[in-house]
C-alpha cells in the first residue's frame, strides 16, 4: 500500500453530504451468514477493533433464539463484554417481544427489528403475512420506546423478491410508513438479493418522501450479489441519505460461493466515501487490518475487492 | 435464474443516456492479462460468441512483438477467422508503426494506440517519456487516417498511478487533447490500478469538457480492483459518456488472486445498465453463458459477480 500513498484522492462531488454514518452489520448480519461459529472472545475482539477502527455504529448481535441463529447464540454472553465501549452504539436485533425482555434485561439502548416488504418472505423468515408482523412489531416498539430504547426497522427485499420478482415501490412505501408511525427512529431498505439499480433507488426514495417519510429517517442496506452496491450508494447519497449499512470486509458473503449472499464490504464503501471527501470517521487501513484477522478466525480470505487490494503482497 | 425473472427491474434516472455502446476488451485486454495461453479457433469462437450475444465493438487482439504478449502472438492467424462477422467492429490494438503496417497487411479498420498520462508508467510501458510516445504515435495515427482508419487512444493511469499516486487532472486533459488533435476519434480513460471514486471521475469529464475534448468523444475504463467501477461508470453517464469499456467475465482479473487486475465485468455494467432502461443491445444470459463457456477453456471460474450469481446452482 505504500506505493499508492495519497489514495484515493479526495475530490468532491457537488450535491453530496458532507458526512456519512456507517452502519456496521458485519458482527450481527455478517456472522450470521458464515458457516463458522466464532467464539465469543473473538466476537468481543472484532467489536472492539472495529471501534478502535472508527466505526461509530455496530449491530453487535440478535436475540432470536439460539437454535434458530447458533452463530449468534452466546448474545447474552457477548454483549457485556462490550460494555466498555464509550461513544459507540451497539443496536442488538430483536425479533419479537421476548427478544426484546431479553434485551433489556441487558442494558440494551438500541433495538432493530427485521421486517419484510413482500408477502413471500414475510412467510418464510417471519411465519406471518406482512400485516401480522406489523401487528406483532407494534407492542415491541411500543415498550422499546416507553424504555427509552431507539428502535431501528430493517424492510427485507425492498427492490426484488426471489419469490416475486420485481417488488413495486408503493409495498416498500406502505410497510415503511407503517413502521416509522410505529416509532422507528430509523428505517434501513434492504436490497437482499442485490438486483436493485441506480434508477430504482432513486424512484423509491422519492415515492418514500413524498410519502411523509423524511431522509432523515432512510438508511440504505445493499448487497454486492450482482456488483450493483455502491452504484447504488451513489444514487442514495446523491438522493441526501446519510447512513449506509456495510458488514467489515464483506462479511457474510462468501468469496468462493458461485451464490455469495454478497454484503457490500465497508472498506469498499469507505475507499468511494473517502474519495468523494465525505466525512465517515473511519481509518481504513485500520478497518481492513480487522477484516484480514477476522478471516483468520474463520479459516477463509476475505470477499472485500478492498481487502485483497489492501493487503495484497504478489 | 428462473426464480428471478424480470429482474433487474426497469427504473430510468433522469439525465442518463438512452443507449450505450459497450466496447468490449475481453479478447484483448482481458486474454491478454490471463496466464494461460488460449487456442486461437478458442478465442475466435470467444469473438463470435459475444457477438452473438449483442456486442458489437469488439477489441479482437494486439499487434504487439509476440515475444512481448505471447497470450496475442497468434493475432495474424487469428484476425482472418472473425471477417464475417457483419456489424461489428473488431478494433486491434497497435503500439507502433510496425504494427500499424501489420494492421494493414490484416486489412484491420479500426486500431487503437496505447498511451499514458504518467511519465512512470509510459517509462515502464513504453520506455519512452509521454512526449516521445506522442510524437510516435503521430506518424502512425496519420497513416492510419489516410488508410481511412479509425483510430482510439487509450491514456492509461488517469486518476492514479502506482508509483506516482494520485494523478492531477490537468496532465490527463494535456495528453488526451494532444492524442484528439492528433486525430485519434475516441479517447478511453483508463483507470488501470482501479483507484478512482466518482467525484474524480466527473472532475476529470468537466476539465476535459472545458479543454475543448467532447464528451462524444470519451471512453471511460475502469477497474474493478477496489470495486469501485460501477460507481464511476454512473458518474460518468450522469456526465453524459455513452461507450463505456469492460471484459466479459471480469476476464483479465483473477478471481483468487490477492490483487486481481480487476476489469469492470460487462455482465455488471449490462445488469446496470439494463435496470436503467439505457439499451445495449446485449443479451445478458447469452453473455453470462459465454463466459461460463470460456472460464471452462481457462480452467477457473469467472472473477465476476453476476456470472456466478446468474449461473449458481446452490
Amino acid at each position: 500500500m505504500s506505493e499508492t500513498t495519497g489514495l484515493p484522492m479526495r475530490v468532491p462531488m457537488p450535491g453530496l453530504p458532507v458526512s456519512v454514518r456507517i452502519h456496521e452489520v458485519g458482527p450481527r448480519d455478517g456472522l450470521q451468514n458464515e458457516k463458522a461459529v466464532v467464539p465469543t472472545e473473538v466476537k468481543a475482539e472484532f467489536v472492539h477493533r472495529l471501534a478502535a477502527a472508527g466505526l461509530t455504529t455496530i449491530e453487535a448481535t440478535s436475540l432470536v433464539r439460539p437454535e434458530w441463529v447458533p452463530q449468534l447464540a452466546d448474545a447474552e454472553q457477548l454483549y457485556p463484554l462490550l460494555g466498555d465501549l464509550t461513544g459507540v452504539e451497539l443496536p442488538v436485533l430483536v425479533p419479537n417481544a421476548r427478544g426484546l425482555e431479553r434485551a433489556l434485561a441487558l442494558g440494551v439502548r438500541r433495538i432493530a427489528v427485521f421486517g419484510s416488504a413482500t408477502e413471500s418472505f414475510a412467510r418464510r423468515n417471519l411465519n406471518r403475512t406482512v400485516d401480522e408482523s406489523l401487528a406483532m412489531f407494534a407492542p415491541v416498539i411500543e415498550r422499546a420506546l416507553a424504555e427509552g430504547v431507539t428502535v431501528r426497522g430493517y424492510l427485507s427485499m425492498c427492490f426484488g423478491d426471489p419469490w416475486e420478482g420485481p417488488v413495486p415501490a408503493e409495498r416498500v412505501v406502505s410497510v415503511a410508513r407503517q413502521l416509522y408511525e410505529l416509532g422507528c427512529a430509523e428505517l434501513s431498505l434492504g436490497d437482499t438479493i442485490g438486483v436493485a439499480t441506480p434508477g430504482q433507488v432513486r424512484a423509491l426514495l422519492t415515492d418514500l418522501r413524498t410519502a411523509g417519510v423524511p431522509v432523515s429517517a432512510l438508511a440504505v442496506h445493499f448487497h454486492d450479489t450482482y456488483g450493483q452496491a455502491l452504484a447504488n450508494t451513489l444514487a442514495a447519497l446523491e438522493h441526501g441519505v446519510t447512513t449506509v449499512d456495510a458488514s467489515a470486509g464483506g462479511l457474510g458473503g462468501c468469496p468462493y460461493a458461485r451464490s455469495a449472499t454478497g454484503n457490500l464490504a465497508t472498506e469498499d464503501l469507505v475507499w468511494m466515501l473517502q474519495g468523494l471527501g465525505i466525512e465517515t470517521g473511519v481509518d481504513l487501513g485500520r478497518l481492513a487490518g480487522t477484516s484480514v484477522w477476522l478471516a483468520g478466525h474463520l479459516g477463509r480470505p476475505s470477499p472485500s475487492r478492498i481487502v485483497r487490494a489492501l493487503t495484497s503482497e504478489d
